[in-house]
């Protein structure tokens, strides 16, 4: 099973790094910067067990995708649409299309712009790209998935990279559940440029989270997806599992790029909007990093 | 008609240097650090229409108030019970006590302290200590104050200083009005580091602000004031006619002070606990100026 990943970041050179290195069939397609490297001396692959050297087929242009049963669609939320323009004329009828993204509804972008079905999976793993071609791997690595024809193929395919991929009939209601995390944390994150663990110290830190965390829950259920009873203390956890972290969103910020505030606390806000649901807090904090995150990308101009 | 001033800061120097500049008898009271300057050479102040040494007594030493018929109260929200306990003892028994600060409550806080009458004034004058003892004025000084025993000695004796005070008969609704408008801007600049034209210019920042002055506006309702019709404006205004301006809680967040943010979406989150309003939009913007003011201070401490 030949396999596509569009987006070499840090998720994406994971999960193709994870079954290039158990021998499998695997091309990288990605920018410049890390596609270079990784043509010149493979992927490195620094994890808690191993350090290695992973030889990977990488390209920059999407065409590469042809011939693959299997696309991992890797790339930022904001970069969506452009993959599924790019990959579009290349894409085998038969091929498995996988969202790995931030997000809830990127699957369904790529659906609607493609004009075929897309699945999304839930991800959960802690990486990084550490320099170009480098990617630094801090824990974790399963996927769910929804039941869907060939999702046993997936989930055996992943079995030989050693990747747990578990099926659900509730990807929806995990999906949801990472969003309400995101939306939890990433945008305080970026704001303050502070790790999980400071921010919820802070002086009624943990009244925000939690008025956060209620408003998506409102908006989820006026969508009719379920999330799991345990999400306020699954969010809770976070900030003591992931002390130390900063969000992606924060280190977007901080950079001058484009963040994926857009389709996380954007996303709910939106969704809010439709139902004629108040979502203050959300709000708050998407016009925020926005604001940062413009202002930021403007000094960058300017240097 | 003798008059103290307390605080030696940016609206108490004017005040007292107005005063004192028309040849009234006025003692100020600060910090070692303007007071100095001022005992040295005077007051400098810095107006659209003048720039004079002004000759004052400056004193750090609250015993100084004895005598004074008229006490201006122009210390920072957080300053304001030490200011009272340190004036107590020497506090003439028919002075008339103003407080000319930001925030709603100083005035209660001041008379329930020191067991007397104490009256707000409304305050609008857009002023900055340059340095020490300079004082720049940029604009405005008039004040608002309320119907009470001694209310027309203090518009006479202001008078007599070119300072147009004007007697209302609704200054709860007045210092409402003001506190919306520091809710409103005071937290977003002291965040981003912006001026209020910028903010405003940010992407569903109109929204956020507008949740801001709708949950003020259902405190203020519940406290029994009534706020002026056109206060959304008034508020939208602001960031026309001081759209380069920073707020005062920007400047002490730069600089790692404590702002005065518990006393302006701190004290609107507290009266909504009371009535059991919910305020998530002050409540955000106030949690993460207090993260980042904590934050500040603490790296200010490592210098």
């Amino acid at each position: 099973m030949k396999t596509t990943i569009l987006g070499a970041g840090a998720v994406g050179c994971f999960y193709g790094g994870m079954l290039a290195r158990a021998g499998r069939e695997v091309v990288l397609i990605g920018r410049a910067v890390h596609i270079e490297a990784i043509r010149c001396g493979g992927l490195r692959m620094q994890t808690q067990s191993f350090d290695e050297q992973v030889l990977v087929s990488a390209f920059t242009n999407a065409a590469a995708v042809a011939g693959s049963k299997l696309v991992l669609c890797c790339v930022k939320s904001n970069d969506t649409l452009q993959a599924a323009k790019d990959m579009a004329p290349h894409l085998d009828p038969d091929a498995i299309v996988l969202s790995l993204q931030n997000g809830y509804d990127n699957a369904e972008r790529l659906q609607k712009s493609l004009g075929r079905l897309v699945y999304p999976a839930v991800v959960y793993v802690a990486t990084e790209m550490a320099g170009p071609g480098h990617l630094r791997h801090h824990g974790r690595g399963e996927l769910v998935i929804g039941q869907f024809a060939g999702s046993s193929e997936v989930v055996a395919e992943f079995a030989l990279a050693g990747v747990p991929v578990s099926v659900s009939d509730n990807v929806a209601g995990q999906l949801w559940a990472k969003l309400i995390i995101n939306c939890a944390y990433n945008g305080l994150s970026a704001i303050t440029q502070m790790p999980y663990g400071q921010i919820v110290a802070g002086d009624g830190m943990r009244e925000v989270i939690d008025d956060v965390v209620n408003e998506c829950l409102e908006v989820a259920k006026a969508d009719g997806v379920s999330v799991q009873n345990d999400i306020r203390s699954a969010v809770a956890g976070i900030a003591q599992s992931m002390a130390t972290q900063i969000s992606s969103t924060a280190h977007d910020v901080a950079r001058g790029r484009l963040s994926e505030i857009d389709y996380i606390n954007g996303y709910v806000v939106r969704r809010a909007a439709i139902h004629g649901i108040r979502t203050p807090a959300n709000r708050t904090i998407l016009a925020l990093v926005k604001l940062l995150e413009q202002r930021n990308a403007e000094s960058k101009s300017l240097i």
